[in-house]
């Protein structure tokens, strides 16, 4: 990629149901130029997110929607360029929402630089960023899992709950996870040290999850809605609590799907919060403190799966809602200098 | 009524759907006796509730189920006829959970002196009983309404909802109410004080009740579920509360029904939380001692809605499902000799 021109993923059109490629588009064009108090910085690593799906939609939502014609947005890290900021200084590396491009011009409030000797720069996008703390408060300060407790945590080989689940193990509780393939439900069990996953196509998933959580489950970590939520509010204990952190199976749903008969709610005074990292920002320092810790002391582990540049990153992020990854997936928009050759 | 034999209303048989009056039986029998300890009752006032529907279930619930051949399960306001307890003289009138019955002998522990000079004996089953309760603890602990706030509140010609929103009021919020008819509706505005009532067998409830709520809700005080929970959850207000007390137009479900679809808890971070009185044991007196005064002051008014003679609790109790009563709904089993001639 040359490094005079800038290369753009807008949105084309915005999908009715399930999104494609053609979608998007690929667009080059001239290097934006830094105004007063801007750094220009060229993109390393891009996140890709299922919220994203969210923000291809016209209405309202947390935050607001992307047009067609606009640049997809998203997470990045990124290595200054030129700077006309004080606080920053070309070859610094950054955390910043410049979203799916090559390059781009932002303004240096912004963007949070980055240690490299502290932890690998990508981390910033996963265990260490946006989805480690919606692990950590979602876990933690909605779902509150007490010692010896029975916690389940749907996409549990995802980047946000692989990290739910080893934190909950860290608070002392029964973990299972659910996950879409026999090779995730492994890596969950024997890499991530969950006591038992679950693979939610199997048939009759409620007997499955029964026989993982043979005390009930007094905290469910939803990522997905749908069948695991159907079957976990049949289990849950009296009192139990559902962060409600994402509801991947209705992203990509043409109309509004029912959700869940409420009656468990009301019968086992259980309490369903839906939580949007953004609105936690004072937990940050305390989010960075602990993981950091953790992730140094290998008690969270994580897995990047990364994908080799920014032309792939609308095949990619459809992936995701195909359950194609393991971890945390990323685009390699350019070169990573800090990387071992 | 003769006062050496006892009437019973037993529970017949399981409906599958809605209950009738052949589900019950009226059953004549001798007295009951006293053992050590127990107090012999003669019953005043009875009490109805939806939650009552749910007892006649076999499923696990939060209490256990009533038996067919068993006596139905109910609040009652009783007066002491014989007594082998120190703390209890004859005369002496005391809130129990005796049931649909006539008289009965029950454990003195088990049973609460009331003092007819503080209070009608009737309102230990409504304002200032469970109903009352389960209004104060769900709206300040679950729902903690805030000044200035918007809160909706289903069943408000109930005797939990219309205690709810005047609580609310109390608060300093705009409170909104949904009942079952114009009658109800102008009761709860013109009587009870909330700024505004919607009919919710309207057509375009939800136009209704956004010309209601200009701003919003922040609190949706839940008892019924159904069509007027899927519109708050589409007017809802980022960061809102939803308890949920109740669930009234699913408990005469034959299958299980859909629930609302659940993206606006995530999206708006919505909390939603069950809630039975029976938890908030803490709380009464506090609950004893705030509504007491309100009550007194005329700062929270009630309506009782009294229904003659234990046969006809029956036929009383399956008018709850019709929307037949506006306030507290009992049944007078024997003469209130604390009653104005």
């Amino acid at each position: 990629m040359a490094d005079d021109r800038n290369v753009q993923v807008r949105l084309k059109s915005r999908p009715a149901g399930a999104p494609g490629v053609e979608h998007f588009e690929l667009v080059e064009g001239p290097l934006p130029e830094p105004g007063p108090g801007q750094v220009l910085c060229r993109t390393v690593y891009l996140s890709l997110d299922p919220y994203m799906r969210g923000r291809m939609r016209p209405g309202r939502s947390y935050a607001k929607p992307v047009k067609p014609g606009e640049v997809m947005c998203g997470g990045t890290v990124s290595q200054v360029i030129r700077s006309n900021a004080p606080d920053l200084t070309p070859g610094d590396f950054v955390l910043g929402y410049d979203g799916w491009q090559a390059f781009a011009a932002s303004d240096a409030s912004s963007l949070r630089r980055l240690d490299p000797d502290q932890a690998p720069i990508a981390t910033a996008l996963g265990v260490l960023g946006m989805p480690g703390m919606t692990a950590y408060v979602g876990m933690l300060d909605i779902g509150r899992p007490e010692e010896g407790e029975t916690v389940l945590v749907s996409s549990a080989a995802g980047a946000v709950g692989s990290a739910a689940g080893q934190i909950a193990k860290l608070r002392g509780c029964r973990v299972v996870g659910t996950a879409g393939s026999d090779a995730k439900c492994a890596h969950v069990v024997n890499e991530l040290g969950f006591d038992a996953a679950v693979n939610y196509k199997i048939d009759d998933l409620l007997s499955h999850l029964r026989r993982a959580c043979p005390d009930g489950i007094d905290v469910y970590f939803d990522c997905v809605g749908g069948a695991v939520l159907d079957a976990a509010l049949r289990m849950m204990n009296d009192h139990g609590r559902i962060p409600l952190i994402g509801l991947i199976t209705q992203y990509n749903a043409e109309s509004v799907p029912p959700g869940p008969n409420l009656m468990p709610v009301l019968v086992k005074r259980l309490t369903v919060q839906g939580m949007i990292v953004g609105d936690h920002a004072d937990r940050r320092d305390d989010f960075l403190r602990d993981m950091t810790a953790w992730v140094r002391d290998g008690r969270v582990k994580y897995r990047l799966d990364i994908v080799e540049g920014l032309a792939n990153a609308p095949r990619a992020f459809l992936g995701l809602f195909r359950g194609e990854s393991i971890g945390k997936r990323l685009v390699r928009v350019s070169d990573d200098p800090t990387a071992a050759a």
